[in-house]
């Protein structure tokens, strides 16, 4: 019998196949189109390629927009928002509109040809968070923004261009995402009955259960969430109470860039280098100014959702956002744990 | 500059490019498999192919299963949801579950082997939204059921599969879809401030700005709305105000279907005959009893959604709730004007 369930946070049913109707391994991977040829703009040597450096590692004694970088961020040649400019939030009839001023910002996180995070060193990868991090408190700063979207779009069907090197996106924008809202309000209605975050709430039964566990470490875990929209949806969460992606600190993160890399490598063995995407939920800015939610650091839990894009996703699903997942999430979670990395 | 428009309905909102990155028509299909091989399991005389009809317009000559008929309703053969069983809702720790009781039948829209809606004559059209409206009227008798869902898969990358024959598909779930309910909150919440519906203010708005109007014809228009999602995304609303699909009488099924079979020759030529869903958005069932949606009769107004297929989602956007058109609606909405259909 297949099952629905209930999303613990924003409280989204989703249908769940609990019979298989395929084997883990029969989700396969589409094909995408071939590389792009031309000159990679994101490799070291083609700095000139993209516009000037928002941010870069590099040793003090090399120029910016030049060698010698292991991570920059640019701004995005095909920006959706605009940084220069006022909101001037206006009526038009019965309909609200605002000026799209945010930051558009593509973080290359190596100076190699390499595609896929997975295939980073986990040093690279703290390096990615690090810097993350780094641009959030900075966009933080500009008053106009309310929130700071990072995600990433690997493979084609994921959204990705067909240039092969590992990169992903920083979006800041003067509105709220919807489904940040939705957790945010989904999370204090929780802690308003149990006076307990339902994050924290779901660790625990998730670590005693271990049926949905994929990985644990010192610190994190990794699980494929109990109303999965997707097969091998995987989240990772902070073990230790947090609203706010950005105070981890220096072994945090060598933890977080660890079971990251693992996931990523699971994904990758075990499902032939699927496209996928990922988000960081993060609590938004200023939000001690936000009355409703005042108390976001007590009922919110920031976390990173990965969706590995192995089903096409019929329009349905976004008219009515009620999603089928075709594998139960227990299996997903077993085929992953028992992938070696 | 970009905008940020804001859904009046529901409150999400889009990032909208004012300046166009592309003309409408470099918005391309994309490739899709091969069509299957197999004996089209839909066509006329292959009715031992599908499980036993549920419903069928054919004269009273005819037997179930024969030939004879013009249209048919038959169970999925991989149903996401089964009919028979009790919902006994339960919890499991933290997480709620029900058994996935549910109904899910596919609405065979011709006896012929034509693949898309759009080259169905409106006399078969209107056959097969007045089927919509006998399968939920028949699955609004079973009290285990809150909605009914009504959609379309038409091409691949919508989520079809590979048998090119017209069909249509009903899901009755026991829960309200996230959306609907989304919808029914937004509506209320507006029509509570004006003690007006939104939808019938926004078709005022349209008919009289006509920027958005894709078409106008007795009874019904068809925009693409004011914050669209995707590119060349129509609605298909009534002009007279009504919570409830199932409602219209003989005429307005006549032009419902007149204005569909445009809308969709408009999309077929102008865009390459691209794959698209529907969703038919109407009230859920006893909705009388129902405490806080008492007032839905006035409040909410059943329409169709459109949407092509010609944009990549990517992940970000399912974990954000944020879309990004890349084409602004009105230049969206002028190009379908003009097609002539």
């Amino acid at each position: 019998m297949p099952e629905l369930r209930k999303d613990p946070i924003i409280g989204r049913w989703v249908i769940v196949a609990t019979e298989r109707s395929k084997r883990p391994d029969q989700f396969l991977t589409t094909d995408q189109p071939a590389p792009s040829e031309q000159v990679c703009p994101f490799c070291e040597g083609h700095e000139q390629k993209t516009p000037s450096e928002i941010f870069s590692n590099r040793p003090k004694s090399s120029a910016p927009n030049t060698p010698g970088w292991d991570l920059r961020v640019v701004p995005s040649i095909a920006p959706f928002l605009r940084i220069e400019g006022e909101l001037d939030r206006r009526g038009k009839g019965l309909y609200d509109l605002m000026n799209g001023i945010g930051a558009h910002e593509i973080v290359v996180e190596t100076n190699k040809h390499i595609a896929n995070m997975a295939d980073l060193s986990e040093e690279q990868i703290a390096k990615v968070f690090s810097c993350y991090i780094d641009r959030i408190l900075d966009l933080e700063k500009d008053k106009r923004f309310k929130y700071v979207l990072v995600f990433k779009n690997y493979g084609w069907v994921a959204g990705a261009g067909r240039v092969h090197h590992s990169r992903s996106q920083i979006i800041a924008t003067p509105v709220n995402p919807k489904r940040v809202k939705e957790e945010l309000i989904g999370a204090r209605h929780y802690f308003d009955y149990h006076e307990r975050c339902v994050f924290c709430d779901m660790i625990k039964q998730e670590m005693a259960s271990k049926e949905r566990l994929v990985l644990e470490i010192d610190g994190f875990i990794a699980i494929v969430p109990f109303a999965s929209r997707f097969p091998f949806e995987v989240w990772i969460l902070p073990k230790k109470h947090s609203c706010d992606f950005t105070t981890l600190d220096a072994s945090e993160k060598k933890n977080l860039s660890a079971i990251m890399k693992k996931v990523l490598q699971k994904l990758k063995i075990g499902l032939n280098d699927p496209p996928y995407n990922y988000v960081i939920h993060t609590a938004p800015f200023r939000r001690q100014k936000i009355g409703y939610w005042k108390s976001i650091d007590n009922d919110f839990h920031w976390h990173i959702e990965i969706m590995p894009r192995l089903t096409r996703v019929a329009g349905f699903e976004w008219g009515t956002g009620f999603y089928i997942c075709p594998l139960p999430p227990e299996d997903g979670a077993k085929f992953l744990r028992e992938i070696p990395v």
